[in-house]
């Protein structure tokens, strides 16, 4: 399988690394936005400005897409879909669908595969929601994220005045989590379920009341949730916050019985080192899909709920149900 | 969907009790090798001798088999998927490609869909297998049951001279579990990974020490464990042990990053109250499947890993986009 990434931040990085593991594939380059002579690969492919792409029209099987949910996968997704097999990993959740639908038209116009928002939430987490609801239709769902870094809250922080750094980690609730955990079906606000504690350098004289005051009152971002502010330095942001650690669970509990008498957890749980890395794993699994879904035939949009496990998976269909069933 | 149960026993009851909550059902009837006239049916349905079963051709989008793996399903699942739609929970591992083999030739015979191996070990578990070794391929795979009785145990007790009755509970070793979900990796032992609580009701008189001795040397069952027994009295069994719990995780931990240098840990688990009523719940979900499949005209048999999982689900594919991706 030939790929190239499309996109050179944390996430392009990290498809680079997962191609060392993913053994069937190929790296062919790496396009960039920046001058392509500033940038070098780690693994040393070719990097091209991305106004080479139509270069390597027919010479890639899927190009995976690293841009940001923001503002450039709206337009970048379905401006590729015409020309290659694509994926990316979306996750607006709210947008999802006029995203599908503009990928969808874009990807049969010349007979094109494509799959968005993979990754792990939207992607094995949506999964994960789906199976547990359709095995336990009588129930309720929680999703609970961290402990981990939030890039988006992080750099919420980054532009309050007087901040020079910052690193903001989402922590679930243990007690919230126990209830789930143990069946209980709670009813959670927003603050029950998870807190937000941030790691926040300040310029030299800076009023650290009032960053901390305008941290923990940011709507949307910290107002709905018990946030904790400590100061530190650059050094010990490098030394202990350099990482991009994350993970959380989706658990669903739910009850059968013909009086509703007994009850069931699933329970399933991640626990990354690093997120990007992490994503980028899962976006090249489901680029095999999307390589193999192109070879049947079958066109347009998917999405991570649309494909059966075996087609990620480099084994045969014989050998899967001989080994892993 | 009309579906109709063949074999009513405790899968069988539970598949009628999972009609309730999945709301696209209709239970046409039950099936059962015993004289019909002794049986009857929770929830008023009628149940029929399997040699009626010819009348209901045409007449059930899917028939469920709630068979034994030992010698049940390996001749009714063919023999059945001649003339319906049908789906097993299939469980004897190292048997599944010849059982795969002969329901694939069979179902293709007149143009029926079939699923074989649903339930959640194989069935859930397996899919996480694939999923989380497609995801993280250099890593390793773990697979704890319990804590949970384990049927089949259970009734190797039973056959011991001098017995009366025994639940057989299957617990996994807390250290080694915790130990894989560091993502130390280890290297475990059938001892290292489960231990055996047995709880037996021996005969008035009976030689305690000679059934002690005779369950803990019984090879493949339990001499290869450390085993615990317990004589209690019935009365205490029926109290304390009568409901079929079970459970247990799935868990992979794997590397990713150029030097290797970031872990990653996913757990799927299962804590389950009762294990025929979960395993049916399954059961209908992909019974769902079975019917789109055939309504598409796939086929053949197919397994867990071959379903996408918007197919299990009673949404549709818009309104899973919207809401569960």
């Amino acid at each position: 399988m030939k790929i190239a990434i499309y996109g050179y931040g944390n996430l392009g990085k990290g498809v680079e690394c997962a191609v060392k593991y993913h053994t069937d594939c190929e790296l062919v380059c790496v396009f960039t936005r920046r001058p392509p002579e500033t940038v070098k690969a780690v693994s040393g492919v070719p990097v091209y400005h991305t106004d080479k792409i139509d270069e390597f029209i027919g010479k890639i099987d899927v190009l995976i897409l690293c841009g940001g949910s923001a503002t450039d996968l709206p337009e970048m997704t379905p401006a590729l879909a015409e020309k290659f097999n694509v994926i990316d990993s979306f996750d607006t959740h709210a947008r999802i669908p006029e995203h599908f639908a503009s990928v969808d038209a874009a990807a049969r116009k010349n007979g094109h595969a494509a799959l968005i928002s993979a990754g792990w939430d939207p992607g094995l987490f949506s999964i994960s929601r789906v199976y547990s609801s359709a095995v336990l239709p009588n129930g309720a769902d929680y999703t609970f994220w961290g402990r981990g870094v939030s890039q988006g809250h992080s750099d919420a922080i980054r532009r309050i005045d007087g901040v020079l750094d910052a690193r903001q980690y989402t922590v679930p609730v243990p007690e919230a989590i126990e209830a789930v955990r143990a069946g209980e079906c709670p009813i959670l606000t927003t603050r029950e379920k998870h807190k937000r504690e941030c790691y926040v350098v300040a310029e030299d004289g800076a009023d650290k009341e009032r960053i901390e005051r305008e941290i923990k009152t940011m709507p949307n971002y910290f107002a709905d949730y018990d946030t904790t502010v400590t100061f530190i330095n650059a050094e010990e942001l490098k030394q202990n916050h350099k990482g991009l650690p994350h993970g959380g669970s989706v658990i669903r509990s739910g009850i059968t019985g013909f009086n509703g008498e007994n009850k069931h957890t699933i329970e399933y749980k991640l626990t990354l080192d690093s997120n990007p890395e992490f994503t980028a794993s899962v976006l090249v699994a489901y680029a095999r899909a999307v390589c193999r879904m192109a070879a049947r035939g079958q066109y347009g949009c998917k999405t991570v709920l649309d494909v059966a496990p075996s087609d990620l998976s480099m084994m045969s269909a014989d050998e899967l149900r001989a080994k892993m069933l």
